[in-house]
């Protein structure tokens, strides 16, 4: 006979029982492998919230879900079931929340290209062969919901052109928190140009898109680190993604089945319209690759990347001379392709110029646009997408002040072919 | 008319000038490449004396002489003059210390197969086409003096056979200095007998190597830092090695003129020859690819990596399980090739285990010898040179004290080939 505490404590134990998860499937090692790279990248690196360092797996009767996320963004892989990805051996829907960091090497060090996956409560184990692992985890649950439920206006693009356009910009948003608004990418949709725009203040890039549809008019400005990972997981076997806009957040669409939904920076993004110039007083070509190994060179010597500029551009005369430095020095002259103007003497940034040069194709051709030296100074491909273009502010150095009396000396243009086969 | 004193500054001028050196040359940029890449990794990285951290370069009416040093060791690279490797522009010889750390990358990204090296006093440019890199230099004198005249014993190899002994033991030593002769390798010479061994007081690898020539007795210990840089050294470019040993040095002479002198270890290295057990109780065989695969999946789960290791020899069953830990855990099965002797039960570090599979090639055989679950534990392979061995120690776990009840339940051996199609 047992007492009615006793009645209390079996039954107790039996709802939590049946509310634990008893799931056991059999999947494939590269259906496995590829849903866990394609999220686990979005996982929080640290923080106060164990659980937000993640993998949320959930198998269902229709398909997998994947979760991941971050405080800017999150990510999520769903995965149709078919007759052979993955199949049941025991119930027929649950989940886990993985937190070892090494679950993806796990996975790829099964020696088998079937690997079973049990979740039983708060352990899993992976097995395939002779081999298991056992790993503990949490409630799937506990895991921050996925907030795709987003209204307002929709554009829809190439993965390519998305990808190409994010590439382009993305690398010039600031890294510092003290502008938020400079740590993300402004998207602007107007009379069906979508345009974007990134700038740490000292560099600018920016790129428009004509659109095949009327889209309501956008202006908000997304994370550069969601955009980062927006442009990894545009792969191959991405080919449309839809972006919805809403007030506080953003998600896209792939049409592999990725979503990523990613917050919104809710300042105001500077007016940059006005800071590029549509004048110049001289212009200046190269080919990529060859004014690239120059500046590859000169940032051996300058730890600052800071070189003095010097052009003649009628004379097709450009030095580049690294700033005095105690311990070494850097003279290199070149020859632009073409030039107009009038003569040049200013500080740059290397390391920005070699950001920009590294977007381009190393047989295309760039130009730089000069006014003065302290206005902004354009780089564009010459034949190319003219809505692409680089602005860099140019640096203050001693010296500069006189930009009328340029003197390259003895230049050393006497080669104009490059040799290969030594002097 | 000049006064007394200013014909003393002007004759002091004129001596200073006449000391500094003033030499320009031309050199093929691989043979330039190839001496810096030589030395440069024997520079101090950090130190009081600054010229210690520089590279010695002295071009020679005869050769080339580089040189750089470190607490350990010195290099020295010699490059005999041919007619087109290198050429006086001004000057007959001379030659400078340089600090730069960025010197072989300039080297590296000269445009062109020839490259002018100019030195005046304190000052070197570096120069090709229309790039030009200066940079500040030490006076070459002031260089530490290079000790090559080493009188002792003298060990002549092949360089193959010192890079493979070396291969097998350095991993070895110990990277603490508390017990500095640990830190370096023992060099033994009785009998015509070549013997190295290295222990970092864990474990232990040792090789014997029988000479051609009869040589003095040698039982010395030199830093495994040295040894390590003697196995990069030894390329295609090396074909025998002359090693001299002195009480307090050791000059290894490579007939592709480069030099390299150690210091030796004055602490007196531990008498291991005891600590090998000639009784064996069990001995198991694996296949090198197969044992490894194995280690590297146990260590996904186990930072210390310490494994149980449960062995039934006449049954050809292994298991190994990974130690309790909070958050995973891993076992694997394993079915040794042969096996013979009693059960064991105990604990291994598998980190060391690694460390002796990626020194023998991925399909050879290793035999596993054992004693008890507190005494060494020996790896060596099954078809190959048996005076290379590997010895290991246990790790003390707990639930190991009764080693003679092993049980490896529903051991997982019921595939016995290896199956690369799924299952």
């Amino acid at each position: 006979m047992t007492t009615a505490v006793e009645e209390i404590v079996e039954l107790n134990n039996e709802v939590e029982e049946s509310l634990q998860t008893h799931v056991e499937v059999q999947i494939k090692k590269d259906v496995m492998q590829n849903i866990i790279k394609r999220v686990e990248r979005s996982k929080e690196k640290k923080g106060v919230v164990p659980i937000k360092q993640g993998i949320y797996l959930h198998f269902g009767e229709d398909q997998i879900t994947a979760r991941a996320l971050n405080n800017d963004y999150s990510t999520q892989v769903i995965v149709k079931k078919t007759k052979d990805n993955y199949t049941f051996l025991e119930g027929a829907s649950g989940g886990a929340v993985f937190m070892d960091p090494k679950l993806s090497s796990m996975v790829n060090s099964m020696p088998r290209k079937n690997i079973k996956l049990s979740i039983h409560a708060s352990n899993a184990v992976i097995s395939a062969g002779r081999t298991s692992f056992e790993l503990k985890t949490l409630d799937s649950l506990e895991f921050p919901q996925f907030m795709d439920n987003i209204e307002g206006p929709e554009v829809k693009l190439h993965s390519d052109v998305l990808k190409r356009m994010y590439v382009k910009t993305t690398f010039a948003a600031s890294t510092l928190e003290t502008r938020p608004a400079l740590t993300g990418v402004q998207h602007k949709v107007k009379d069906k140009r979508f345009s974007l725009a990134a700038t740490d203040s000292y560099r600018l890039a920016t790129i428009t898109q004509e659109l095949d549809e009327e889209v309501e008019e956008i202006n908000t400005v997304i994370p550069a680190p969601a955009l980062s990972e927006i442009q990894k997981q545009l792969d191959d076997s991405v080919s449309q993604v839809s972006i919805r806009f809403s007030k506080s957040s953003v998600a896209y669409s792939f049409d592999n089945g990725t979503t990523i939904i990613s917050r919104v920076i809710d300042s105001p993004y500077p007016d940059i319209s006005k800071l590029i110039p549509d004048q110049f007083t001289t212009e200046i070509q190269f080919r990529v690759d060859e004014i690239r190994e120059l500046v590859k060179r000169a940032m051996l010597v300058d730890q600052e990347n800071s070189v003095q500029l010097l052009v003649k551009a009628e004379a097709l005369q450009a030095r580049f001379i690294s700033r005095e430095s105690e311990k070494a020095g850097f003279v290199e002259d070149i020859s632009p392709t073409e030039g107009e103007g009038k003569d040049v003497k200013l500080g740059l940034n290397i390391r920005y110029l070699l950001d920009t040069l590294n977007h381009h194709s190393p047989n295309s051709l760039i130009k730089m646009q000069f006014v003065s030296n302290s206005r902004p100074i354009i780089i564009r491909l010459v034949d190319g997408d003219q809505d692409n273009l680089d602005l860099v502010l140019p640096v203050k150095l001693a010296g500069n002040d006189n930009p009328e009396d340029v003197v390259i000396e003895d230049f050393r243009g006497d080669i104009q072919i490059k040799i290969e086969d030594g002097e």
